[in-house]
């Protein structure tokens, strides 16, 4: 009896079913969509997996990914580099820029304080960025790191580190998110949001 | 200001959200994960998606996905090649297989008639079903076709094409899923259980 499809099919299902976010049934779609696509779609597919390893790389300067070192951010000279924003992974990188509210440079971390998962501070990307706090050029360094106990963690390790060279350090601000109710806020991000108040 | 990522990121992040079920951020989390992923997984997953364009066929007598025609259900001279039983698409002979209830052989429509996307009769794979039916081998057919509007229109389409040519012609029973409450049953698979009742 089949209970598995033949070959080539159950090969990239299972390839699929591998993927973060994508289950079985989800990787049975796929597939299927996949046969039925066009020859030119699913070997673009392909081939932007296959180069996706082969040409990115990481940035000397703030560890974000991207085709050439130094990324994009860091060799414009229009951004703002007296501002270094800390965050944990290059997708946030990409949730700044889409707030367009900032102009600075970054420094990604590649990950947070996490004694679960035995990553400590050797394991991140620090060394380089006290390598640029050297330059005197950098006045802020803004910590934006994710706000869960890895990141609240990673946040007071860093302000430790760098108060002492005389940097301003700051922090994204914690509270109430837009269009949000009050009475679905929970506790502490409510508390926060009230230590937090602003005159208006 | 980067909005996008840069090259080829961006571009497996654009290939992967057109998928069907994977919106933008599940295809940027795929992106980081193939990024962060052994070399190997990636190249497998790239592979297996050009292989499954190139390997993959239709079956000459049943129209199911395959590697070689015919496909091992239709070669296999253990299966019941009396009964044929009539599916939309090849994942629903997935499905039937799974059951491990059914013994027969399958006819894949590669669809449903549906007026909306003017998908007729002639774009369905008949023709064949009715060659095969010439086979006087055959003694039933089972309509297994998905119980919305497009799936009743080909159930209906299909059992007057068919009993005229003095085959048992079937459908699958409708009636109340197996683990669910009366109470939320709607009125017409309730209605059609009623109908379906059975002595016990």
């Amino acid at each position: 009896m089949a209970l598995a499809y033949d070959g080539a099919i159950q090969r990239v299902i299972d390839a699929f079913s591998r993927l973060p976010g994508i289950g079985p049934k989800g990787a049975q779609r796929i597939a299927f969509y996949i046969l039925s696509a066009p020859q030119d779609e699913a070997q673009e597919l392909a081939e932007a997996i296959a180069e996706v390893k082969e040409q990115v790389t990481f940035c000397d300067i703030c560890g974000n990914v991207c085709e050439s070192s130094p990324c994009p951010i860091c060799a414009d000279p229009r951004r703002d580099h007296t501002k270094i924003c800390v965050v944990e992974e290059p997708k946030d990188v990409m949730s700044i820029e889409r707030t367009r509210e900032y102009r600075g440079t970054y420094h990604v971390l590649g990950g947070a304080i996490n004694p679960m998962s035995n990553i400590g501070p050797a394991d991140l990307n620090i060394p380089k960025l006290l390598e640029r706090l050297k330059d005197a050029q950098v006045q802020e360094v803004i910590l934006a790191l994710d706000p869960n106990i890895e990141g609240e963690a990673t946040t007071t390790y860093m302000s430790r580190l760098l108060s002492p060279l005389g940097i301003t350090v700051t922090r994204l601000a914690s509270g109430l998110p837009v269009g949000s109710d009050l009475e679905y806020a929970d506790e502490i991000t409510l508390g926060r949001a009230l230590a937090g108040r602003r005159e208006v």
